[in-house]
C-alpha cells in the first residue's frame, strides 16, 4: 500500500482513438469513489508544460463513455522530447500538487512517461490507438472499434463492387502496422490484403494474379485490402484496371476509422484499464503501464514495456488466403 | 385498360444505389400476384442485347429488400446509344414476349427507353440514382441511404478532429449534382460546402476566410463539405493548411456512399414505385417514368420527363452558412 | 415586418423524438445570427411555468445536431390544462419580456400555445413526435429515425427468425396512430401488420389464415408487425403457436425506438423547420404551426392546425399485403 | 497425420448465432482448399437424423459472411437425446461415407458429440452461443454481436430516458448466464445490474436503494440491466415506479440480440476457428472442441470439455457498480 493519494491528474495524447473517453471516464470516476481528487490536463503534454487544466468532477464524464474523440483533446507534443521540456511538465506536476500522472496513449506517450519518471513524476500508462502498435499489449483502446468501421466500410463497397462486377481497393489506416488492414480484410472477406510486414509479397504482380486466378474460379468480384503503411492505393487501382481490363476503384478510408463510436469491447476493456490505473495507484504500484495479455491484465515496468518486441503472427494471413477462393 | 400482360422484362441500368433491390422486388411480387410472368435481364440493357436473362419466381427476390446494390448487376451499355443497339434490343424484347419492361435507373437509363419506344417496346422507368440527378422527379432511389452514409461518415471526422482541433475536408459523392453534399453538409453541421451549382463561390478564398472567421469567433474544429463536382478536396486541405497553420486532412468518401442496407424510406418509396409500376402496365398506360413530385407519385410520360428541368433551390445552402456559425 | 425581435424562448414538450435537438440548434444559431437573444425554458411548459430556464448561446448548442433526446429535457405539464397554469405561464413569458415562444412538441403541446395566444403570447410550433400523429403536416420530426430504428430491429428478428423457421411477432410503438407500424412493416417486409387505423381487420383469426397461407406457398418463416395502439403482442405470439404449431416470439420494441442519434432526413428537416421558425417569427408572422405538405413548408393558423384532421390512406397497407406473398 | 479425408459434414445447432455463417464459410473453403468435399446438414441434428443435406460448394457460401443467422437453420433434436436417434444420426453418417462432422453449437449441441463418438462418428465442436455458456471456452461466437446490439439499444434508451428524468428498466438475453448482462451493463452504463449468479443481492430494494442514492448525488435519470435468468422487469419497472415516484420503463431486448450482422471480432474467431475445425481433421485429431482461451485457440477432448466448470469472477460487477456514481 503506498501513501496516501490526494489528487492525480489525467490526460490523453498522441492520435485519439475511440474509447478514450470511457478510460477517462473510469479514472476519473474510480478515483473519486476513493476520494481522489482529478485534474484533467488538456492537449496531452502540451497542457502539463503550460498548465492548460481543468478539475473533473463526477458530472464532467457523465455522458462521455460512448462518445468517440476525447473531451481533454490530443497532441503531439514536440517539446516533450527536450530535457527542457520535461524539466517543466516535471515541475508543474509538483505545483499542482499531483501524486500521480495517468496517461492515455501510444508507445510514442509513454516515451514521456519514462522521462518523467526520472524527474520524479509517478506515471501509469494506459494503451490507447486504433492501431495496435503498442508493443507491451495484445489489446489497445480503438482497434476493435476502427476495424468495425473498416469492414463495415467494406461491406458497402462489397455491394457496389458486386452490382458492377468490378474491383475495389480500400485503403484503411495503422501507420506501420499491419493488425488493422489484416482484421479488415478476414472481417470483410476480401481476396489480398497487402501489409507493411511482408513487404516483399505485397506486390501488385501478387495481386493481379490472385485476381486473376480468382476470376477464372468464377468469382465477379474482387476485393483487395491496402494497409496505410504500404499505401499507393490509387496507382494499385489503375495498374489493376490497365492489365486485367476490370473496372477498379480505390477508396482511402483515412481518419473515418479513428472515430464513431467505441464497440462494447472497446468500453468494457477501456473501463476496465481506466478502474485498474487508479487501482495501482492506490497500491503505490508506480511507472508502470497497463496490458492485456493471454486474457488478462497485468502491469508492466514502463521501461520494460517500451523495450518489448511485438511478432507478426503470419498464420492469420494464411488464413485470409485460404478463406478467399 | 390495356390488353392482358402475360409477360415482363425488369433490369437495373446505370450506376447502383441502394434500394434497387428493393424495387425489383416489388415489381416481381407484384407481377406475380397479378399472374404475369417476370424476366429479369442481367447486367442492364447489355443483358437485353445479349439474351442474358432468367426468370425470377417469388423466391428469387425474397431477403433481398434490405440488401445494397442489385442482384441483376448494373452496367453502362454503349451500344444502346447506336441505331443498331436499339434495334436489337427491341427485337430481343420481342422474341422473348414481354408485354413490358421495367428500367430501374437514371435519366441516361431513361434515355434508352425513349429509343427503345419507337420500336415498339412499352417501357416504365423507375428513378434511381443515388445523386437526385433525375430532371423529373423530387426524389430517386438510393439518394436517402448515400446521405444518411455521408452524415454517418462526417460524424466520426467530427470526432478526431475535434479532438484534435483541426480541420476536414469531406468529399462527398454526386457527379455534377451538389444535392447529396448540400444534404451531407446540412445533416453533417458543416460550416461550409462546395457545389458544383455554385461554382464561382467554391473557391478555396472563401473557405479559407470562413474558417478563420469562425476561429475567431471561439470554435476549435472545422468541417468542410466538398463536391465530387468540384473536387480537389486533397489540395484544398492542403492549402487551408498552408495558409491558416490548421492541420487540415481530406477525406474522399467514394464509392462507400453507393453500397449499404437502404434506409426505410429508400426501402418503401422503391417498394410503392415497383408496385406502381406494375399498374401503370396492367392499365396500358405505358412509356412512363414514375416520379415523386409534391408528396405524390406521378408517371410522367417518358419524353417529357427527360424534357424536364430541375432548378437548384438556393434556400438550403443560405440555411447552411446561417448554422455554422 | 413585425416590431424589432430581442429575445425569445424556446421549448421542447411532450414525448421526446430525435431531432429535437436539431430543431432547438437552428432555432438558437439563426435567433442569434439575426441578434436575437434566446432563452432555453426546460421541461417543458413546466419550466415556463416555474422559472426553470437558462439563456442559450451558440456553443450550448455545439455537438448536439446528431443527438437523440432534448438537452431541454421534456415532460407533460398538467398545470397547463388549468386557467391557472396557462396565467402563469403567460405571466412568466412577459416578466422574462420574451417576444415569442418556439414550442417543439405534437398537437397537445400546440393546444398549450393556443391557450397561451389568448393571454398574448406569440407563439411557434414545430411538429416534432415520432408517431407521426400530428393533424396538421406530413411529416413530423423523429419519425424518419423511429421508423428505421425499428426496420433495423425487424432486420434483426429476421435473422433468427429464419434461422429457426419461427414466426416473430413485434410490436412497435405509435400510441393510436398505425404510421410507424405501416412503415415498419414495409420497411421490414413484414408479411402482416394489425393497424388501430383498421381494427376490424386486426384479428389474430386473420393473422394465423395469413401465415398458413404463406407457409403453403413455400415460405418457411413469419414476420408480423403490431401497432402499439392494438398491443397484446404476447398474447398473440401465443395464440400463433398453439393454433398452428409454429414456434411463436414476441418483441416489443419500446421506447428504443424513441432514441439514437436523428437521421440525416430529420436533422435536415428539423433544422429547415427551426429555421423557419425564426423567420415567421422576424416577420412578425405568429401563432403559426410549421408544417411540411406536398413537399414544402408551411405555416398554418394554429387554431386551423388542430382542427385539421389527418387521413389514412389504405394504398400503403395494401401494398404490403401484396408485397408479402 | 490421419488417414486421407474426403468428405466432411457441417451442422449449426440449438439457438442460432451471429457468426455462424462466418464459420460455416471457414469450414467449406478450407475443406475444398484441401480437396475434401462438404456436405451441409440441415436443421441441426435432426438432418443428419432424416438425410436432410445437401452438398455446399465454394459458392453456396459466398456473401453469408456478414449475414447473421445460419443458411443451414438451427433446431433442438429431441430425439438426439435418445439411444435410437443417436445410432440413426451415425448410421445416416456412415451411409454418407462422412470422415468427419463439424458441430458449431454450445454445451448441447456438444454432448450430442460425444454420444455420436461412441458410434465411430469422429467429430469437432465450434463454440457458437450467444450467451457465452459454454464451459470449456472464455469465447463463444455470437456473444460479442450480443453485447454490441445490447448496449447500442441501451444507448438509445438512454436517449429518451434523459429527456424525461425516467428510469429505464432493460432485459437482455443470456439464459442461466448473466455475461451478457454484465458487459451491457458496463458497455451500457448502468448503475445497477441484476445477474442470476448472484441471486441473494439481485433484489428491488438494492436497485431501489442505489436508485434513490443516485439521485441524491444529482443523477437525473437511471439505468438498470436485468438478465433473462432472474426476469420480471415489468414488475420490477412497476414497483420502483411506485416505491420511488420516478417514471419508469421497461424494455425486453430478447431475440433482438440473436440477429444482425456479426462483428468483426465474431467474424474473425469464427473464420478461425472454422479453419482450426478442418485442420484439426487433417491432423486425424478428432472428437475435441475447439476454444479460445488466454488469448490462444486450443483443441480440448470432447468429454473434458463438457466437464469443465467456467467461474464467475466478481470483479467486473464491482467495477460496474463503482463507474456508476
Amino acid at each position: 500500500m503506498g501513501k496516501e493519494v490526494k489528487k492525480i491528474g489525467v490526460l490523453t495524447s498522441g492520435g485519439d482513438a475511440p474509447g478514450m473517453n470511457a478510460a477517462l471516464r473510469a479514472v476519473v470516476r474510480t478515483a473519486l469513489n476513493n476520494n481522489i481528487q482529478v485534474v484533467g490536463i488538456k492537449r496531452g503534454y502540451n497542457g502539463l508544460m503550460n498548465g492548460d487544466i481543468r478539475e473533473l468532477k463526477g458530472k464532467d464524464v457523465s455522458e462521455i463513455l460512448g462518445r468517440g474523440g476525447t473531451i481533454l483533446h490530443s497532441a503531439r507534443a514536440l517539446e516533450m522530447l527536450t530535457e527542457e521540456g520535461q524539466k517543466k511538465a516535471a515541475n508543474i506536476y509538483k505545483i499542482l500538487g499531483l501524486d500521480a500522472l495517468v496517461v492515455i496513449g501510444g508507445d510514442g506517450s509513454f516515451q514521456g512517461c519514462k522521462a518523467l519518471a526520472k524527474y520524479g513524476v509517478n506515471c501509469i500508462g494506459i494503451p490507447a490507438t486504433i492501431d495496435l502498435d503498442i508493443s507491451c499489449s495484445e489489446y489497445t483502446i480503438g482497434f476493435d472499434t476502427a476495424v468495425n468501421t473498416g469492414v463495415d466500410a467494406i461491406s458497402k463497397l462489397r455491394d457496389t463492387t458486386g452490382s458492377h462486377e468490378r474491383c475495389s481497393v480500400c485503403e484503411v489506416m495503422g501507420r506501420d502496422a499491419g493488425y488493422i488492414a489484416l482484421w479488415c480484410a478476414m472481417g470483410g472477406g476480401a481476396e489480398e490484403v497487402l501489409l507493411p510486414e511482408s513487404k516483399e509479397t505485397a506486390t501488385s504482380e501478387n495481386v493481379i494474379k490472385q485476381i486473376i486466378e480468382n476470376r477464372s474460379k468464377g468469382k465477379l468480384h474482387n476485393l483487395v485490402v491496402v494497409a496505410e503503411g504500404i499505401g499507393g492505393s490509387q496507382e494499385l487501382a489503375k495498374e489493376i484496371q490497365e492489365k486485367t481490363g476490370i473496372q477498379t476503384r480505390a477508396t482511402i478510408l483515412g481518419h473515418l476509422q479513428r472515430g464513431g463510436a467505441p464497440t462494447a469491447l472497446d468500453r468494457v476493456r477501456a473501463s476496465e484499464m481506466g478502474y485498474m490505473a487508479v487501482q495501482l495507484i492506490l497500491e503505490g504500484n508506480m511507472n508502470k503501464v497497463i496490458a492485456y495479455n493471454k486474457g488478462e491484465y497485468e502491469a508492466i515496468d514502463i521501461e520494460e514495456a517500451l523495450s518489448m518486441q511485438k511478432e507478426f503472427d503470419p498464420k492469420m494471413y494464411e488464413i485470409v488466403k485460404v478463406l478467399s477462393i
